[in-house]
């Protein structure tokens, strides 16, 4: 990916994506589909099971999640995760927010594994054209229920934006993103603190490279992300300490039809552009769809590989399997013989002991 | 097991089951659990993922199913299997009795995978007592669509019974049984041949050890694997060529609340006994539960595990792992923290190639 490696900072929105929206520039296509993976990671590892004790944790390692999730294999965008990261919420949001295990032995009573930092290897970095950080925050599990009985109160942020402002944000994302709880062994911090430790931290370890830091989520990621964002950049943590503080650039994707929400991609840039795509002009997903398959992510990765404009037809430019589409629901159209939610772990976690008796083994021990 | 190797004729049925149905007798139970577990199996690697070009096939091969479906660790009943069988219908059938492929490229187009036959090896016979020879029927998937639009039209059977007999069986059982398909790979003998040669085989090879020949199947599997066992004895190929016949010992099993079907587990005997259970007594299971919680063979290996007749509590003698009844279905109550239909293959059998791609690889190769 040389050009990739060259380009990158107006793939980045250096020029606002200036031109490169319609017709999508190719690099742009996998430039986009890159950090969707990343995003897309967050679903893929997080252990929605209930009847697990690990419900609301993610089931792969830091060491192990890029493996896991299908992101090594045939990607020259090579990173190691570097920190997860956890929310809990002082106000009571719904289950889709902070999901709760039915087990008495739960890993956590208060708290949900909501996303990760990585750092570009130098294979990574080769292929990226400079030390990219990425944060990437894990959206909901479930789409559309909790916008049913939850009430979109707005609140102010002065720990983000200074007690003079007056921009207000949602209660619920600002909820989540900066709740700690004393008790809770891994929330005394909150999923705020955690992240602007860490990138203040890889920022200052990486300071004598060229670096980038790609703040990356899907629906409620995207709107944490973007909180997250512009508060990293008001609080000047995304550069080295005395150095200038360095721009915000923010793209955000919208699938014509989806009601939900829409998808923030973010770079770092000072106003947000917006990328449609209409993935019922494809011809791989059943129609109509419903309201979660056009909301997923991996649709919207789909639309991006295959869109050609409003006016234009769908066709993919890039090579990116259809199959992934079904890895959580009912997308593809029957004729291509994909499994419908297909994404599984082998028994679901179950594993047979030496005796026969079977017990659920569905987390990967690590350490935070 | 040396109380089942030596207690196996009247295990078998040979008393006709006298005084040891009501209270059940624990070697019994565990007798019953291990040929129940034999028909569970079919269900286990039973493909019934329509997406897939091997749906209506075996997951595993006949070297690797028992350790594949679980039956290996802990379980002194070792079998190897010997034979596959293939059914197929002249008549029209609805779909759960033939399940089709989408694939243009199905591995068959008129034949389903109906069960198997094993035979105990020498480990394993030490633990039965004597040679055994299973022949499990594989039931349907679905429990109770198909029973609401087929009719139970009756036929006489002169290949089974003789063209005197005013014996009548259902049609769709006896057209799966006897149907062949000169256009098919699977199907140029029918089920019925397939099951009489290997017996007969089998049979013949054993004839110098003491051998039992045990029938076992689940709702369609044991109502085909009931005319298999009269057509076996009926017309002699359960004995080496030149013996005495044998005799046919049938015991069934209710459970109480069950609205489909009863679950026969056949030895040699003439009449059938009855079995009755009732899981709604158990408190491990969801109340009320449903009909085809209700039906599930696995909720049936549960209530033999715990049944202590119609006046008694529930209260498991066998250390049967409870989360099993979760395998397929939704049974056991949340508390117990068992994800529910557990049972997938990784991914349902999606695999990443090396290029990133996935493709559907849910078969192992095996000759018939």
């Amino acid at each position: 990916m040389p050009s990739i490696a060259e380009r990158w900072k107006v793939l980045s929105g250096q020029k606002k994506w200036e031109g490169l929206l319609d017709p999508l520039d190719l690099d742009l296509r996998r430039y986009i589909i890159h950090y969707g993976e990343m995003a897309q990671a967050t679903y893929d590892t997080f252990n929605s099971e209930q009847a697990s004790k690990y419900a609301g944790s993610s089931r792969y390692a830091k060491d192990t999640i890029f493996t896991r999730v299908g992101l090594d294999k045939g990607n020259p965008f090579k990173y190691r995760v570097t920190k997860y990261f956890y929310a809990t919420s002082s106000t009571k949001l719904p289950d889709a927010f902070i999901l709760k295990s039915w087990s008495r032995e739960a890993w956590s009573k208060e708290s949900n594994w909501i996303g990760f930092a990585a750092v570009a290897t130098d294979e990574g970095k080769a292929a990226l054209g400079r030390r990219d950080i990425v944060i990437a925050w894990r959206g909901t599990v479930m789409t559309l229920e909790w916008s049913n009985d939850f009430e979109f109160e707005l609140v102010s942020a002065p720990d983000i934006f200074g007690a003079k402002s007056d921009v207000k944000v949602h209660l619920g994302w600002h909820s989540l993103y900066t709740s700690d709880d004393p008790r809770s062994p891994f929330n005394k911090a909150s999923a705020r603190n955690q992240v602007l430790t860490e990138v203040r931290r890889l920022v200052e370890q990486y300071k004598n490279e060229e670096i980038s830091l790609t703040i990356t989520g899907h629906s409620l990621g995207a709107a944490v992300g973007t909180l997250s964002a512009v508060d990293i950049v008001a609080n000047g943590y995304n550069k080295p300490k005395g150095m200038p503080n360095k721009n915000l650039y923010v793209l955000r994707m919208r699938n014509a039809t989806d009601v939900v929400l829409t998808y923030p991609m973010i770079g770092y840039s000072e106003v947000g552009e917006e990328l449609r795509i209409d993935t019922s002009k494809s011809n791989y997903l059943k129609k109509p769809g419903t309201v979660k398959t056009i909301h997923a992510l991996e649709s919207y990765l789909h639309g991006v590989a295959g869109t050609h404009g409003s006016k234009g037809p769908f066709k993919l430019e890039v090579k990116r399997d259809i199959s992934l589409v079904n890895k959580h629901l009912d997308c593809l159209k029957d004729d291509y013989c994909v499994p419908d939610a297909w994404w599984c772990d082998k028994h679901k976690g179950m594993v047979q002991l030496e005796d026969g008796a079977w017990e659920l083994r569905d987390h990967e021990k690590d350490d935070f």
